[in-house]
């Protein structure tokens, strides 16, 4: 089912699914791209501000976009803007964190009837309903209008098939 | 050699690892978590806005992770705030990339005198010059004062032994 630009309202609520802080891969990701001591090394980790291991703020993005899959499936993106983004708890391994996004308001093009824009309001949560991570991003969403329709009818039938093949591009 | 807060300099420029958005680790990663058609599949990427196969923005923020290891590396490093970013262009295969960052301003904690504020102008740029992340985001870096100095001192030593066998905590 797809949804269009027309199908969302202002003030409609998206929840992601939970994605867990697995601490290997928050490890190894840590030791390839950003290996401060408070990401890699747990007994060091004590001295710094949070007191323990935390997540890379990189590694982080990763999960919020392993959330948002389920609610940004039925849509037609066309792509976000800018990204004003706060981090105001740490995320540690064994944390169960899902995204929440409410549609703050929405507009359509101007210039281009073939989409519009929707403002959301995002809330990484982690399990004491605590954000890990705030971000106001506006989405680009196709219309009905779109010649992307047929395409995304095509989508659907690939997106069902590989279902069976995950692995395959 | 560690790098304190004293040491820095307004209009100090500072240049990452080059680093080359490998095909098949942009494509796991998209498929893993940002599933979107012009991110995973070559065909149907044509009809999308930037007209073939790019990368998702979380793998991008995680490149721009793997660059910044070499600027960050010698400052004893606390977090880091806000971040506003923009992505005025596209990533795609085989693109090289660098970070680049200029400090605009630092400024000692009013409160705790073992820390400053800088702040940070960061540019992503591709081979040809262009950006494709730029993010203004304020740094907390220790100053002499700091009682992480001599604890960064044992990390020195840590990551020396730690080159020998990198895959270790």
């Amino acid at each position: 089912m797809t949804t269009y630009f027309e199908d969302i309202r202002e003030g409609d609520v998206f929840r992601g699914d939970e994605v867990i802080v697995d601490k290997a891969e928050m490890l190894a990701d840590a030791r390839r791209n950003d290996p401060q001591p408070f990401h890699v090394d747990e007994e060091l980790a004590k001295h710094f501000p949070y007191g323990g291991l935390t997540a890379s703020a990189g590694y982080t993005v990763t999960l919020w976009y392993r959330s948002c899959r389920p609610i940004i499936a039925p849509f037609v993106f066309l792509g976000g803007f800018d990204w004003h983004i706060k981090m105001p708890n740490p995320v540690r391994a064994g944390d169960r964190l899902r995204l929440e996004i409410e549609i703050r308001r929405k507009r359509p093009s101007n210039k281009q009837s073939d989409r519009g824009y929707i403002t959301t309001s995002q809330r990484f949560l982690n399990q004491d309903g605590k954000p890990v991570f705030v971000c106001e991003v506006v989405w680009i969403i196709a219309t009905r209008d779109s010649s992307l329709a047929q395409l995304v009818e095509k989508l659907t039938v690939r997106a069902t098939a590989s279902e069976e093949l995950p692995e395959s591009p």
